[in-house]
């Protein structure tokens, strides 16, 4: 018998308990936008450290000029991972709350449909309910072995609703204490009620606001139409310019470092049955309008992108003037993928764009951000072994998925504790995150524990 | 001697009185906008009914649901044409008034270096200098020979300052009354300071906002950028569409109704000296950006345009935001010229733009006014005279020009009236009309009335 065996035995026995320790977290309403809510936050924080110290970690409240950090260790046997297991511990605010069936601090399990159960709360999903499935699956491996089968080390957040400002000025202060081997961060979604999966890449970010500029003044459009510079003209010829009739950017040297995905991993990506009609079809669309030849999971989760999120020139009021604006200017962002560098493609799109300027016209940059993308490896031993955890626990295949946003706490700790992160976790696409009537699946909950435990069995392995 | 010899002479002698009589009319705070006004507006068009009524014309005040209008009529010799004078008596508001060097409606004369004298009084130039002109070489042929030499009518506006909202009905209303042989509108500019100029054509006016829509909601632009469709991209290559390489509109059948203009008006416009570096250099920019081949001046008086006069579309305000708009829109305006049909135009322009919208995606239409060029043959007789006048007076070629906007009431002339204009003004660029510090030339004022005279009797020739 494995030693994960009797763990899983103890984790179904002690359900019920483990809810209510999660129901107990779930009732403190550890908003972290709202500064009326800073008590909670401090005691969600306090009863982290106190439920982690019970186990055996050597756990404590750490002050931040925000919220605090929690952060707790465990040893793990010699010549074991040193695994660090993120998540956070605020949520977001609760209005409208008329539109909660039930007090958002006042958890429960609902039954949805025969033997369809639900956890209801703020925050059950994202992240409370989350980060106790790890912390369950610590708690029941002490008690059955006496020990944990890694070193672990904690980090719980109390910012990550309200844009995580003490999170890299707490990673750059701590970095020897919180650099493990990689990371595991418990705040995604399984692809679906059925099938565990792992998120390996997240699309990087290049941000740039351009202003075209013409005359010197707004002008009329009668007394000078036509021999005047419109900067709405110049500008619409830039964006249009930026696509081929194939949805490729045409930005020299854009292209350079991206990787074409492995067609084994696009097969995998194939039988997810997620098709342009599936994907596109509750936003109200149907056709694909990225690289033509590529499905719509190439396009989020492996293929960079140029997305015009702004634009703005001349009179926009109700009505009509007839103005020749002086100048317009639009929002423009990359999504890289691979080894796209974000330095040289601001260059390069700067330069693209400037060229496309007459020569008694200006154009302004300002830059807005720029992170690379985060690519974990396919054949990473890490990756493979926690899929076939997942896949253990689940009895079906877990599948490596991409996100075509960032996260910014993975790409936080490539950059201050040099390390990578495996992303699993257990909520549902329908969860209601952030939205009134907020739920976990029990299943989840319960199985996610399970998952966990195997996990940490399978990277303690050796090889 | 010539029957406007005498009429000549008794404007030069009467001058003083022609300007006592300006200064009466100037001192009338006629400011048509501001409600406080109305009064002034009112008592401004009963001076101008004495004083018609004082030459021997059968004039009144005619009430309309805004400001009054004047109306005049006088007779003439049996076969004699019939002239519609067009003027206005209201003025622009005079704010702000700290940067008056004097009191707006105080007019004076000032010397502002030796010999050359200007009329300083808000409305100097902005239409009552400019309207009684016309009414001194009205009062000084009828002085000498006891009758006008034209049958006459006059219409002066109260409103046009504001939008003109009673102009259509009144003209509508007394069609019968009003229709003449030919309109005189005195309300634009000489050439410069030395060159008299009639403008004989205005171009037309289509305006279209158009709105792209994609997505049900924005969306995100991690999450959903490069599958699905982005409105700003549409919106961006339909109008960088618009245009060719070459400044030409690719619309289809956009040049329909286009004429070449005669070779002998582009090489007077030549000898105007007007290029793109006095043209565009006031505006800070150099490098003409119509057609190419074509001059500046025939770009604005003879050649349509589409020009972009506002775009909006996802977040425009301060930093970034990833998003991807649901949609976005722009307003985009066509000037023409010659027999261009504005309805054959905006249909042309909707075709267009519907073809290069993905077939899930939407875009509507919005129309935003429609009125055809309004062209004067170069041949008119009516021209032909008027012209040989002013060279007569001002003893240089008068020049034949257009506009590349629109003046409203010639267009409502032509639908109301079935009757065409001629633009005759003897203002100045530099004359600061709508700013502080408005004035009008000593000289425009003295030889506009001989001007005018001139072109009474020129008219009234027969053949």
């Amino acid at each position: 018998m494995s030693a994960v065996s009797p763990v899983l035995e103890r984790l179904d026995q002690n359900l019920d308990a483990s809810l209510e320790r999660l129901f107990e977290l779930l009732k403190i309403k550890s908003i972290s936008t709202d500064p009326h809510y800073a008590d909670d936050c401090r005691r969600a924080a306090e009863w982290l450290v106190a439920d982690l110290k019970a186990i055996g970690f050597d756990a404590g409240v750490r002050p931040t000029p925000g919220h605090a950090m929690v952060v707790a260790h465990h040893e793990g046997p010699a010549g074991s991972p040193h695994i660090l297991f993120y998540g956070h511990y605020d949520v977001q605010p609760v209005d409208p709350l008329d539109l909660w069936e039930s007090d958002p601090f006042a958890p429960a399990v609902r039954e949805v449909e025969p033997g369809h159960k639900v956890i209801t709360a703020r925050g059950a999903s994202d992240d409370k309910g989350q980060l106790m499935t790890f912390v369950e699956a610590c708690r029941a491996w002490k008690a059955e072995h006496g020990n944990l089968p890694c070193r672990i080390t904690l980090l719980f957040e109390g910012e990550e609703e309200s844009g995580s400002p003490s999170l890299k000025p707490f990673l750059e202060a701590n970095a020897e204490e919180l650099k493990a081997d990689f990371a595991l961060v418990c705040d995604t979604d399984m692809w679906d009620r059925t099938t565990p999966s792992i998120c390996t890449s997240l699309r990087g970010l290049v941000g740039e606001e351009l202003v075209v500029k013409a005359a010197n003044r707004d002008l009329h459009s009668g007394m000078y139409g036509g021999p005047a510079a419109n900067p709405i003209r110049i500008l619409a010829n830039i964006l249009a310019d930026i696509h081929d009739e194939t949805g490729r950017v045409t930005i020299p040297g854009f292209y350079e470092g991206v990787e074409e995905t492995p067609s084994q991993v696009l097969k995998a990506w194939e039988t997810l049955g997620q098709d342009a009609r599936s994907f596109l079809g509750p936003i109200g669309l149907s056709e694909p309008a990225g690289e033509k030849g590529r499905s719509v999971l190439e396009m989020v989760w492996a293929r960079p992108t140029a997305e015009f999120n702004g634009i703005s020139g001349g009179y926009t009021g109700k009505g009509f003037k007839t103005v020749i604006a002086a100048e317009a200017s639009a929002k423009v962002s990359f999504r890289l993928v691979h080894q796209q560098d974000p330095k040289k493609i601001r260059a390069a799109f700067r330069q693209f764009a400037a060229e496309r300027v007459p020569a008694d016209c200006k154009i302004e940059f300002h830059p807005h951000g720029g992170s690379p993308a985060i690519q974990l490896g396919y054949d990473s031993p890490f990756l493979t072994k926690a899929r076939q955890a997942l896949t253990d626990e689940w009895r079906k295949q877990a599948v490596t998925v991409g996100s075509g946003g960032s996260i910014p706490v993975v790409g936080d700790f490539r950059t201050y504790l040099g390390m990578e992160s495996l992303l699993v976790g257990f909520g549902l696409a329908d969860d209601r995150i952030h939205s009134p009537n907020e739920k976990y699946e029990l299943n989840s909950f319960a199985k996610g524990q399970r998952s966990w435990a195997r996990i940490l069995e399978a990277l303690a392995a050796r090889g």
